[in-house]
């Protein structure tokens, strides 16, 4: 079993209520946390011990990204300042219908390397081509939760339910248990009371969490309206999704008071896409109120596509702006919160709480090494206040996944990243024609 | 002369309405471009040639922000997450307090620090011990227009003009011309009318542009009602200041349609601080409505002890988003015109529009270098939305101002970068003591 010990660190744990900031030594075995505090001389002196020098950085959990359409990566700036239906069926429609299974590996392959750089240890995933997403996470070395997106506007539900099916036998639990599967519903939109009947008995036999997108926009509330006289998340609650599974709800911007109240103690959580959702121009989401009631509100940045960056840490200063200007109280979502929803909370939302998303002996060791000997990091007054709002991606030094470094230095170990960066401008090439 | 020439470069000129990206070099004699094209291969031979390869990267002007408080980069973390009173009344005024021109020295060289190596090589700043500040700009190659911070709160008018002045007669125009003097009156709520006209008297005399807060809070609006009965906005129009003077308007967010009349066709510009507006809670500046009326709209990031970072990429971003989230509109502030915002637009607000904020033959070689070989820069389906929505600081890779190599390979040439951390740390513990 591989012994790692990290130290000299500064360590956020993020395992508590109230920031928490030991000094300390971290013991890993194998792909979990042994110990934190300080490590024996002699364990640390044994030659099958690998040691880091954590001196001048702060050790934190890995991010979680909770929504992401990673392979979309190799449509980054190819449609930006675009409305969003001319953006769909203009640009990233024909472009998707392009796509293969090798194209969405060489994108997903790049969405790893810039997530892996930027401190982001697992991520939530729905897209098409599900194999080779998974065979991507299992390459980069990364976590992840998988899904097939479902949609069920043509005659194609069965190929799609059967596709699920397959993600499950094939990777459920695979690469060394860092892939997970998930079922998933695109939108209440695209899946029409039946389908989604069908969606979650499929998710009961699989025992499996459900993602979704909900209300992202105006016009799909509208839509709901017009459709069936109720909202997305008045439709997903009379079809008894809420009460009986776990549920990772995307976007979640465009909410009525009643809604939020149907939310009340959600089984599951809330991605909240900041940049995504200014960027659209689709609004802010109800964060404040979602927590007031109990539930898990994590970050994610939908794919590359549309939020151009999957740096997490500009979702944790966007989410953490956006409340305080929404409310005008400077106090609301504070640099603290801000890091607990990249991290516990996004581990809470994936149902992983008990394995990752703090530091803490017999979690999976999961962690980044943030570098903090920058200007922009300096003087240090308060840790929190500079990685929630002054820190960025490329301070993220070091980063560790179920125990193995896959980053040191800035040098990913699991991928060559020249080829990398090569293979998916070729791919992109390949399915963007414009 | 020194001669510089930067090969290979994918060049973003900004000199156009419309993007521009050359292919080719950038031919540099003493602080000059000289010109765009191919340099004749005779010339790059030349020994006391200098020649920077700027493969896989894109050079574009530097970025100018328009307000700043820079030795505030002491106070960076120190007091986030609080309400703006508390925040000035229990934290920062207390600090300044103990405030030395030692301390504003070190506090200033981390500001430069930082925004060098985040590709800033323009900024404005208003503080006190303004000496200092210049020294300090000086000794980092920095370019800036300073103001003496003037609030007219007690008896200390006399005293804070009579600074003003020596800053003129020991600064304007020195450090090889990069520094430029400029007249600071703090905010209309600081500086009662009679006062107000003795500052432009002062700026008439002088010959220089004012920087002036406007408009930052509701509060002070409301405050600027209650005492003269107009808007602050009006309050200015009043006595004179927009027929006659270059100024510089910091905030600018809470505007009346009439004030935004007001300011049509304004001589000098509008700096838009996002960040630290939203971190604050005071609200989104109508930036689309006073660019339609033809006013300069620039950024800033404000002092680092509220926005905590000073990397005006994130300003960047977050003035697209911003606005695009605003009106519902994605095709709000495109990629393009964001970074118009933090470059050209920058200069003309400064009034430096005919020396920098664009490479053309004659400017000012202002320059960064941006390498695009990473993986959140891929694939380079469009350079702007690129730099505007993915990419950061720490992606500058290499900064010329005044046509001298200021950064390179993110070295600082300038300054000793860990002497300067140091030092900024040591002062933040002698101002700041709890
Ligand atoms: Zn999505
Ligand atoms: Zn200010």
């Amino acid at each position: 079993m591989s012994r790692i010990v990290i130290k000299n660190a500064r360590i956020l744990t993020m395992a508590t209520e109230a920031p928490q900031i030991l000094e300390g030594d971290i013991g890993i075995e194998g792909s979990c946390i042994r110990e934190i505090g300080r490590i024996d001389a002699k364990m640390v002196g044994d030659d099958a011990v690998t040691v880091i020098d954590a001196a001048g950085k702060v050790v934190m959990p890995g991010l979680i990204n909770c929504h992401n359409h990673a392979a979309m990566a190799l449509f980054r700036g190819y449609s930006d300042d675009l409305r969003l239906m001319e953006w769909l069926s203009q640009k990233i429609w024909p472009a998707e219908e392009r796509l293969d299974g090798d194209a969405v590996y060489a994108g997903t392959m790049l969405a790893a390397a810039e997530m892996i750089k930027s401190g982001t240890t697992t991520f939530a995933d729905m897209y098409f081509f599900m194999d080779d997403v998974a065979r991507a996470v299992r390459d980069a070395g990364m976590r992840a939760t998988l899904c097939q997106g479902l949609l069920f506007i043509d005659n194609q539900a069965e190929r799609r339910l059967e596709a699920t099916r397959r993600l499950f036998a094939d990777w459920h639990g695979k690469a060394e248990g860092r892939i997970k599967a998930m079922v998933g519903p695109h939108a209440p939109y695209t899946c029409p009371p039946d389908k989604l009947q069908a969606v979650m008995a499929l998710a009961k036999e699989l025992q499996a969490a459900i993602h979704i997108h909900l209300s992202e926009t105006v016009e799909e509330v509208d839509q709901m309206f017009d459709r069936y006289g109720k909202s997305p998340v008045r439709y997903l609650a009379d079809l008894g999704l809420f009460a009986e599974h776990h549920v990772l709800l995307a976007h979640a911007v465009n909410l009525s008071r009643d809604d939020i109240h149907l939310l009340k103690g959600l089984r599951g959580g809330v991605s909240h896409n900041p940049v995504s959702n200014l960027k659209l121009g689709c609004g802010v989401a109800p964060v404040l109120e979602l927590r007031d009631k109990g539930v898990a509100v994590a970050l994610g940045t939908d794919g590359a596509g549309s939020a151009t960056t999957l740096d997490l840490f500009e979702e944790i200063k966007a989410a953490a702006w956006l409340q305080k200007n929404r409310t005008g109280d400077p106090t609301a979502v504070t640099a603290y919160q801000a890091l607990r929803m990249a991290t516990i909370e996004g581990a809470r939302a994936l149902g992983l709480a008990d394995r990752i998303g703090s530091i803490e002996p017999g979690k999976q060791a999961d962690l980044i090494l943030i570098d903090m000997n920058k200007p922009h990091l300096f003087p240090q007054n308060d840790i929190c206040a500079l990685l929630a709002y002054a820190a960025n991606g490329a301070d993220v030094d070091t980063v560790l996944i179920d125990g193995k470094v896959v980053m040191q230095n800035r040098q990913l170990l699991t991928m060559h990243e020249a080829d990398v960066l090569a293979e998916a401008a070729a791919a992109a090439r390949r399915v963007i024609r414009d």
